[in-house]
């Protein structure tokens, strides 16, 4: 095997490794998956202004996360069913982001059932849909406060499912053993039955009054995810959400939607200080996480490429894949002249993006 | 046959199975097809900005226009011999629009006539040139207001026939048979005769008077196709048409004109509300047509895809098309929030556009 | 054969009939050829907007260039020893622009006297430098004066000759017995010695004041050709030249300078009314030639191409080349509503060439 | 072997001759090297605008480098180890810098000691890292001055190594005898241990202190390389530097950096008149380097193509280089117009680069 350098390596290496369906199952986007391939390539655009001769000796890459502390601004991203890319699935993500002392966001779509993540130890919050059956939704959210998830986030951009059309024409075989254990009190959802259970509680109808009974069954604080409008996400903010998570879901949903790097200046200018804007979609490089900093993230959150890690070698892939990300960001970190995040500012970034969105 | 999924899918299909020469003239353009390729590379360009939270249970596709109920903002364009696709032809055609109760837009130039189309009962539009013997044209619109036609759409940017460079290189082999059977009264347009036919009638003479002349002596509102701009777009208003279609003709005609999308913001401001403004070229995806309608359109009209889907399976492929733009457009619209056409508002695309045309 | 159906064909014919060294010779630009590539790429970025219903039955592709009338507002650029391409050389090629009652502009350095050219009948320009030793140059113009030429051409754009690379790396053999024709009574300049001889006599000295020199010594209108700037359009205009021709001299002498498109609107706005412009560089397509009137040029001078059609049929070619222009402008012009040269305004182009030069 | 005719031709030869970890070493960039093809691809995006009939027989590329004397606007930058392209090394490149009477930038991770390669007698800068033992640093610019260096160049963008991806792949293997002569007194720095070493005296805890204590225990100027903003550059001169190279290293450090060019104008604007500013990264033709002095650059540093020619050649090699240089850069000021570089205005560029930083 040749030497693993960087996440695009872990990509390269995870393809060979895994069925092609499964692969695909991951890598693909929604239609021509344009809004795929602009998630990283709007960070290649923009370009960094870096400061010298500021004292970099001490980098601290620790932050807080809604009050707190985490060692790097890097959060695990919701994945649905990672045993397919590995046996040992949600829980060796789970150990790896303890040992990087990082926060993992379950997916409510995992292989392992909440409590058994939570067992692990790691920092988490709990990633949800609000399902046509209410009942779902709330006992979910009693069950992670129970197992000590510290925040639930609440994904708001899939009323449909989308169009997925590599899984059109080659499918997904699922190993059977494989369940979606969050759900086993209400449902068997072994192998085959997965995507018409999900499918049959997808809620269309979901509004702003259903973010705001969500907010109002759970002490924890909510987070939305999936917003790309500045509008939408002061309405999020007057419904009482903790955070936004801006993001167009990995390009997986809508096509041609702007990206959430493109959006976050929006967003942040909207919500204005003191509401923490998160951003996921198309982080490959520790430049990309200065750059989504310096637009205002409080922190990114980074998905396929820890399945890759997961893929290649299990929870030491997922450690590598961190270590990874925790090395290029601390150079990026050092060369800009920033001893801190709090000292990545908006002035690092050349303006090219400005007006890419109204 | 690998399964079919897209528009693109069904466009590899039928250049498999149409003989070179067909699929050429069909799917050809104007000298180095800037345009024709630029017709769909320009939705690409536009990026979407979806609302969330906004209860899209209930998707309402439907629509007037021109005061008539249709089920969903589509039009099938105009185009000219359809038995070259398929022997069902404009009948297959017409039998595909009836069962999606979306508007068919006969072209003048059909294998079969108006007539027989409008037996099929769908809810048509004619598509007319004025002719050099302006009994001709006279007599069509006679004939399509008693055969029941809803509208008629004149053709303007036709003045004089491009120059195809394909068909210069390879010829057309017409089928024997096949005629241009509005004509028949006229003329005998049998294969050979056809091209020299259109071209001895095509008037480059015609002005406004001319569309002043079609309007007096028709019942039916009249529609312009082939505007690009917006002082055109005001005079054939202060003429009295009842709708504008901005359009390039498929790229077909004049090489490097701005495609009808570019064109679309500034027709639409300056006819003002009250005028249906209509648009064509490169639509290929659901998410085009939100975009057209987000940037004034009051529905979009599909050309070539139709004769792709009628190439690979009749009227049976013709209903799989209008079916996937259904099916993409439905889901574009939830992805985006809309639970109705009325809903897909100007806010939801980047302003890219702005500015590439004067 | 195949069919030649376009400019670009001619030059890929003349590719395969032409040595290596010959067509690379004519083809070639300098250094990395970026202005070479730019010269027609600035076209297809300029985008048309077509005028519909206009009445273009009579279309007039006749102007006057300095108060003379030509059939089409084409020109025949200077190009330097075209019996390279063609025994017949600039004599077919002043045949050809006869027939199509166009002006050619004879290059200084052609392989045939300029009294020779003369003697065929068509409308010519005289191109020249001013050499180091300019009673050279005082003879050439007394000559074209007798010969009846219409106008003196200088070139100002080769005070040193420049870098080409593609003639360092393979040398360009000449065949024996050609000459430059116009310098016989001055040197003998057959084969091997005429780039020693040209080197020789370029003249890096030259300024302001030896134009108005040639302007003094001759009755003939002047014109300079090769400025891309407005200021030195201006003091073209002060030292009373009738004429300025935007070029780059094909992409031939200093690469990344400005296309000749892109100068053109600056040169016309400094210029004014009532002083031709004229445009060379990148012109293949009729729509090119619209393009560059509605940016303010009177005419367009067309080089390289002249010259594929003369190594492919000799006169025959060229003539082919010309009708190909004339039927691509007469369409070009019936598609954008234009009925004479005078129609084509600048609404006619998008603006997106804006702002690319100061 | 083919003729070389410019810089891109002599890269070609080094590669085949250099060992692929050795030619790696010197071309390859930091991470996915977007900023590596940026430095030479941003030159081809500004384009010019060139004078005619300005009289330039005489072409005067002399200019003064911080009032000293040199033949033309052309520095040979500071680059590491240059006995892995040839076993003649720096002394080659000051013998050729010599003879072209242009100063070199000798780096301080010189395979040969700065007063060998003074004992040349070429003009000199000496480039310097502060090391963690700022004795070191000390002692060196003492030696400098000593050995006749007229500046001291301080790089101020390594305050960490970059992470060199190609390295990490197929690592470096230094030939045994080669060292860091410059540190023969404090250190053995034979094969292996080089990079050992350099990483354990690179100091990120440098500041503008750092900066202000070398300028005070030198009479020689200090400049300042790795500046990217106007605002550090500003700082620099208040701290009382000579010059400013703006620099990203080669696109070596930083990967997605502004590229020197880019920051140019701004740090230019910054500075104000009677600072010199220099620039270097991806500098290939004469046009470039007219480009970075309309730009406001006092002169330009070249570096790999050095190493290129001394690969090819030793000194003979680096003279064909500069030569190259020197017959592009006085040619493409003759076909701009420009009789001396004083000459070389921002007039001769387009502002395409305008807004490309903040």
């Amino acid at each position: 095997m040749p030497t693993l350098v960087n996440l695009f390596d872990y990509e390269q290496a995870a393809q060979t490794k895994l069925p092609e369906s499964v692969f695909g199952f991951y890598a693909g986007g929604a239609a021509d998956e344009i809004t795929l391939r602009e998630n990283h390539a709007v960070f290649n655009r923009i370009k960094l202004r870096p400061r010298v001769l500021t004292n970099v000796s001490q980098r601290a890459l620790e932050t807080t996360l809604l009050g707190h502390a985490t060692a790097m601004p890097i959060i695990i991203a919701p994945m649905g069913m990672a045993k397919l890319a590995h046996p040992d699935g949600e829980v060796a993500i789970a150990q790896a982001a303890k040992n990087a002392d990082i926060i993992q966001c379950l997916s409510t779509l995992s292989n392992t059932s909440l409590e058994e993540v939570a067992a692990v130890g790691a920092s988490c919050w709990f990633q949800l849909y609000v399902y046509k059956d209410r009942n779902i939704s709330q006992r979910l959210v009693e069950r992670a406060t129970s197992a000590g998830y510290k925040a639930i986030v609440l994904t708001v951009d899939v009323p449909v499912g989308s169009l997925r059309e590599n899984l059109m024409r080659t499918g997904l075989q699922l190993p059977t053993g494989l369940a979606l254990r969050n759900f086993d009190e209400f449902y068997n959802t072994e192998a085959a039955n997965i995507r018409a259970f999900i499918n049959s509680q997808l809620d269309p109808s979901l509004t702003w009054h259903d973010l705001e009974w969500l907010i109002s069954i759970t002490p924890l604080p909510v987070l939305v995810k999936g917003i790309l409008r500045g509008d939408d996400a002061k309405r999020a903010i007057d419904c009482g959400v903790s955070g936004i998570i801006v993001s167009n879901h990995g390009g997986r949903q809508l096509d041609t939607a702007v990206t959430g790097l493109e959006a976050l200046p929006e967003v942040v200018a909207a919500v204005g200080m003191g509401t923490e804007v998160f951003v996921d979609g198309g982080i490959r490089r520790g430049t990309d996480i200065v750059k989504a900093l310096a637009l205002g993230a409080r922190a990114i959150l980074v998905g396929r490429p820890v399945l890759w890690g997961l893929a290649v070698a299990g929870q030491n892939g997922v450690e590598q894949i961190l270590a990874i990300l925790r090395r290029e960001l601390d150079t990026a970190m050092a060369l800009c002249g920033c001893a801190s995040v709090a000292d990545i500012g908006s002035d690092l970034v050349t303006r090219e993006l400005a007006g890419s969105t109204r």
